[in-house]
């Protein structure tokens, strides 16, 4: 479940990603597809507005994102009227600014060659470099919310989350190869390293709106992101690989114990008693993520996704008919991506 | 010149640092020890927020932390009366959590062992926690400036002073060992990786004030920084080792290429014929630094600093003679330190 696996989907698994995107935009109303192409146009410009050789390595980061859907959380979040829709786009630009980030500072610890089939940054320019990225990167999603009329309010959501990314990957690092990791710790994780970030985009988008919904919006977006992020532990258990355009089993062989793999330990003794640090080719792992298929675990962890998904669209507040059409098919598309 | 060094000499280098901040903080008058003393509580405090380990390392970061330089910048720059005492202190903290988090990164790209004579956290606990904690301290910046009537200004003052740090570590990273580096490049590098973030601490403070002489004050703070940085660069290669508490020619070790060894360059064709990557034994080191003594570069980069301390105070802006005199005891106290 690093960042690294959640980064990595966005953009090359599941059924047609765009299409998805495409559909909850057209739910969403006419509006949100100029905000769209305007974040991405902002995400480039902020990434190339440092100088070489930053601009290179920011620029290829921002280039090679996936389906931007945090911006697209921020934007549905904020409804069809929002009260500046300059300052909506640039908290747009910062929560996809923070994600990439934590993208780069994952690659540099994970010593990660390829991202979304493209080589990292600290592949192509080393860790000094890819970490200056990240640092970067960090500081101008704080600068994008820094406008005239800009909200405490904001920067405050954006830096709870970022201050929760950096504990989730300390902890993904901390229980790395650790046999007894509870549900409980690994929803913890799920809550730092990926919910945090969905919360705060909804909640950048009620507060673009004029703050109201903000605490429903919050809690729909982090169930959403617990979904997103436990589905994407299923899929690296499910495969296949063509699907997903890696190999199955990743995560055993970074010794991160996601929720497929604790739920088969408690079903199957053989599996509990596989010691983590013996998985170590792409042979070995498939072997042990067919030994997680077959204990049923599988079908219990996308039960919890699909409850907290189901969970989300329940608690949604009470919205216009088109956001709420829209942020519901975001919930839908987190689980279609899996199905 | 890494930030290491910078970093470094705050609490190590130079007469009694601890004097020279009695006298400054006397001069300003009683309202600044007391403001002093909540900075740090509530550095503690935000070291403290974010359960073991991350708790452990932030905590020695901030405890290892020299005589807190660029807080009380902020402290000046706002003067007598503030707007809001805790919204000034939070802006103080802020500006310290910055500094605090470039250390902890450019100890994990330096691979270095100590930091003012403590273990660092990248030696203490490796370079995921290090890299984690520093993202932490980055965010918790930017969340003490997310207060209510918070600025955005100030904001945006800060992130553009951590931006500029990221881009100031890879500029050093990329001129390391390279002969040619111009005068002008070093002082851009100093600019990014020191006067920015000084240059901000007297912005936030005037912001604090009411916004007066915000401009005039980001100046003052950014020669006295470009000062601090070739000050700090002289001792380096001046040394001695017992004053700065590290052999002399570190920067030399680390292929950091700074003032003196410029203006030797130019001065000596022996010294230019060095390369730099041949230099890497302590005591080849201190042989360079002693060519670099002889050449007379060391008085050329002095007298340039003290011409950036002088340029400071006359350009500080017309303000209540306490203040004033406050801020002019900073700007000599950064050139005493190498007298």
């Amino acid at each position: 479940m690093g960042g690294k696996d959640a980064g990595a989907t966005d953009g090359t698994r599941g059924r047609d990603p765009a299409a998805a995107v495409r559909a909850i935009v057209a739910a969403a109303g006419d509006h949100v597809a100029p905000l769209l192409a305007r974040v991405e146009e902002r995400l480039t410009a902020v990434a190339g507005a440092h100088g070489p050789p930053l601009d290179l390595h920011a620029g290829d980061t921002i280039a090679a994102g996936g389906k931007r859907l945090r911006p697209l959380l921020v934007l549905l979040a904020a409804g069809a009227r929002p009260a500046d829709e300059a300052r909506l786009v640039r908290a747009a630009v910062a929560v996809e600014l923070v994600h990439s980030a934590t993208l780069v500072h994952d690659d540099v610890l994970d010593e990660a060659p390829l991202r979304r089939g493209r080589p990292t940054v600290v592949a192509t320019a080393g860790p000094d470099m890819a970490t200056a990225t990240g640092d970067l990167l960090f500081s101008r999603a704080f600068a994008e919310l820094a406008v005239p009329g800009g909200l405490a309010e904001g920067v405050r959501a954006l830096s709870a989350a970022s201050s929760a990314l950096a504990r989730g990957e300390l902890l993904q690092r901390e229980d790395a190869w650790a046999a007894q990791v509870t549900v409980d710790r690994y929803l913890e994780r799920c809550e730092l390293k990926t919910a945090c970030l969905f919360k705060a985009a909804c909640e950048l988008g009620a507060l673009e709106a004029g703050g109201g919904h903000g605490d429903a919006l919050g809690a729909f977006g982090r169930r959403v992101g617990l979904a997103f992020q436990i589905l994407d532990d299923v899929l690296d258990v499910a495969g296949p690989a063509q699907r997903t355009g890696k190999h199955r089993g990743t995560d055993l062989l970074d010794g991160t114990v996601t929720l497929p793999l604790i739920l088969a330990r408690e079903r199957d003794t053989a599996v509990a008693a596989i010691d983590l640090r013996s998985v170590r080719t792409a042979q070995q792992a498939e072997a042990v993520c067919d030994a997680v298929i077959a204990s049923g675990a599988l079908g219990e962890a996308r039960e919890r996704a699909l409850g907290m998904v189901a969970q989300a669209k329940a608690g949604l507040p009470g919205l216009p008919v088109a956001q709420h059409r829209a942020l519901e098919l975001v919930a839908d598309s987190v689980v279609e991506r899996y199905s």
